[in-house]
């Protein structure tokens, strides 16, 4: 059958895994029943353990889910050396279960596909090697890929039952109270990991920095922790921050946030007391920038700034542009090293940033959110999941979730090298266009047609190139030209879950 | 059957309630299955609703449990805005399940009874009018009393099942991030209302104070709120404060205060980085004063104090001779408002501060607690629960759970008026004497014969009058005589929980 977004979900999957297919961004007031993890009693004076591969042998079992987090991205040490230990010792048919997949776990992962210690996956996304393996059919069942948010509803309503999570942190004291902003390795927020510590069965520290009880602030706490591990490293400071905090030079990247920040300032959303949520890259760190200016210039401060949080952001804290920073993941060393000491610079989970299914979540007060894409369709459907070429790079991250957003504009290039961005169908919708309002190139932006207010709104700026979205389909097109249609296998390898846990779509394996 | 603090449990109270009768204080590694909410899915700007009665009408059904806090303590005027919407709604057969219930509550609580509109009560204790007539056997069930330790097991472990939590809090935001730290009444910590709002179905914040949106730090999550209600004071900032932080001019709790730290100063916990509960009331405060000179003249620093927090304690986290407070409730002004601008003064659940049920508690890592006590008895086990006559006028608190303290120290006078403190049996037994360890009067101390390293250390201590429990209470009756045996009919009015969950006692009904 064809869901609303008019993928084809294959009948024999719907009935397989008792998944409902995509319907609506709209959540409603569902109620449901959460789950709890099964508490072992622990009193003795410490938790410390010296070994990663006896805590292994203690508490992994085959067939079970284990998970992790990623805020030491490219810099993390404590995923190789937990997976190394678990090959090792011959498991099989783990379910993975991280907050994400980074690049520096690829091999590994590979290798313990291949050899049946992990048999499913769930992740935000992946890239590299083991993307190409899992797209080319290399993992026994279909990776289940899941928004941030989405990851927290799974865990509350129990769709993910984390029976070991081993999570890296920069300080612990014995009894496991820890947070991520003190120490040489400190990533700032802990927002992903926090589901992990309130919901997983067992929980393991890793660290390589033990701290006198009792260690605070304590973003985990010890009556959640089972095991510390003291290992020497947990990570590479050098590459923890994702690296892009330099503002952009690039000329069509300037291009597009100014003109991202013109659909901002001229939106009905621009005014006291507003938020917004900008993201990484070159690109998002430019709107910053010129959003730093405008705000200046008009007087205005924003309530709170969300997301994965970037330096530039904590300038615009300081400098009282920004009254709080809501804070989920921090993605540089600025960022991060800040949250310490200043109060109005507030961790928060992976819940409270965007689990559709709870009270209430911060991307339900955002008004403005900048997102970028690897695809966009002329229904505004928003592909940031797998290449032109069919093969899984990328990740769903907050994208669902900040996506909703009173204004959500997609920042993206028009065509990059010989592939189009603007496209008549993206090869994996990941982001409906249901939620999508403004799409901003170099060459112009286009307005999702349901959004009359903002045509009229904008169509009274001046020099604000607005084109239909088939328009810059065709100009990119024109550009780059047909591709010819993917080959794919009949087979599914992934599963693309909406935020609300409903099938948005289906990735099929690539065909050789 | 007599359990094993040698009370008499009727039968039939065990097989209609399923409790077991205590056995110790050892709480082993058992593995519960937590329990969980059911969420209800909110979106929207605002959660703010302008009427209590508004709110109790849409949430509140005959024979649901409904929780409460007591942070404003004397001060609060939330509980009685709440309740006497309830009893004016006509709403029966309602389960009161507070933190527990100051006397400020207790007319309309007596009032609620009377009228059937509360038929069970579990609490932490009750005093004055509601004990007398629950004592007379006014409320159709028992009252279940438990420590603030064992409430939060009970509640995680699904004892206790809150279906709508009426929490007071001095500011919040639209959607619901309140703490307790800032704002005219202020009360610091939310410790024992923090499992309320993870627990709780149904959520309804009260305040006064309306912060702009996001209200950080937010120790109340929007992910826990369902409601807002606006009143227009939730407290008297006067009453919330105990009161009792002057230094005492009382030549006997000054005698019984200079002992205390005599013996915690001669034991072998005395050492850099040990940790202490001290509580308020004039002795604990002087105790504290006595301890922060020990710790100056032996230069030796605290890891952590714990508890209800005062001033004095404060004082020392100033001074650097205490690191950190964990921080559970707030027991005057100076300590409420200090804990917004400290970073080491740190806000802790009940479940962190003391369930026995978790994965380490803070009072498993306490060397030394100093408590007090209504009765001691000649096997050291404590009441402080039922008066000399029988009524029950006090309060488990973190009596049970301080006392599994590595020393603990119950300090107390010989004799209260004609009432003897050291008797051959208490009234109820609250504590067992099994995690007792000196008991210190004015007139000298006792300490409990299986501590053999505490009576050799102590014994070598010049001028430190050491007998043993029998010889006080054979003083004790000297003084006042031998009281007539309490009548009692065979009517159970309350059941006394160990922090386990085991049933250690029961209270039956004062003959009149």
């Amino acid at each position: 059958m064809k869901n609303k977004v008019n993928r084809e979900i294959p009948d024999e999957i719907l009935a397989s895994t008792g998944y409902k297919p995509f319907e609506s961004v709209e959540y409603g007031h569902q109620v449901n029943q959460r789950v709890a993890p099964k508490v072992r009693a622990t009193t003795g004076p410490s938790k410390v353990v010296e070994s990663i591969d006896k805590i292994v042998e203690e508490t992994v079992r085959d067939g079970m889910t284990i998970s992790f987090h990623h805020h030491f991205r490219e810099g993390d040490f404590v995923f190789n050396m937990v997976m190394r230990s678990i090959i090792d010792h011959g498991l099989k048919d783990l379910t993975l279960a991280p907050s994400s997949l980074t690049n520096v776990m690829n091999d590994i992962v590979v290798e313990a596909i291949e050899k049946g210690v992990v048999t499913n996956i769930t992740s935000s996304g992946m890239r590299g090697s083991l993307g190409d393996v899992v797209s080319h059919g290399a993992l026994k069942n279909p990776v289940i890929f899941r928004s941030h948010g989405g990851r927290a509803r799974a865990i509350e309503n129990g769709d993910i039952k984390i029976d070991v999570a081993f999570l890296g942190v920069p300080n612990a004291d014995e009894m496991g109270n820890a947070n991520g902003m003190n120490g040489e390795t400190a990533f700032g927020s802990l927002g992903y990991a926090l589901m992990d510590a309130q919901y997983a069965n067992t929980l393991v520290l890793i660290t390589d920095d033990l701290k006198p009880y009792p260690n605070t602030p304590a973003s985990i706490k010890q009556t959640q922790v089972d095991y510390v591990v003291k290992v020497d490293k947990v990570g590479d400071p050098d590459k923890i921050g994702s690296g892009a905090t330099r503002f952009t030079k690039d000329p069509k990247e300037l291009q597009i946030a100014k003109m991202v920040n013109d659909v901002i300032i001229h939106s009905p959303y621009f005014k006291e007391g507003f938020s917004f949520q900008t993201g990484s890259g070159g690109a998002a760190l430019a709107v910053t920038r010129f959003l730093r200016q405008a705000m200046l210039d008009n007087h205005i401060t924003a309530s709170f700034a969300l997301g994965g949080i970037t330096k530039p952001t904590i300038d615009l804290l300081e400098e009282g542009l920004v009254k709080k920073i809501m804070d989920v993941q921090d993605f540089d060393k600025g960022a991060a090293f800040s949250m310490k000491s200043n109060p109005n610079q507030q961790e928060i989970d992976a819940s409270w940033y965007a689990d559709p299914a709870n009270k209430g979540a911060m991307v339900d007060k955002l008004d403005v959110a900048i997102l970028s894409a690897l695809e966009i369709d002329t229904k505004f459907n928003v592909n940031v999941m797998s290449g032109s070429d069919g093969v899984i790079r990328g990740a769903i991250g907050g994208h669902q979730d900040a996506a909703t957003a009173k204004l959500t504009i997609i920042s993206a290039p028009l065509v990059r090298g010989r592939i189009a961005t603007i496209v008549p169908d993206v090869t994996t919708v990941i982001t409906p266009g249901d939620s999508i309002d403004v799409v901003v190139t170099e060459i112009g932006l286009a307005i999702n047609p349901k959004r009359t207010d903002l045509i009229e709104a904008l169509s009274k700026v001046p020099g604000l190139p607005i084109y239909t979205i088939e328009e810059l389909q065709e100009r990119a097109q024109k550009i780059v030209g047909t591709p010819e249609p993917l080959q794919f296998t009949d087979r599914v390898v992934a599963l693309a879950e909406y935020r609300d846990g409903t099938l948005i779509d289906v990735i099929k394996q690539v065909k050789d």
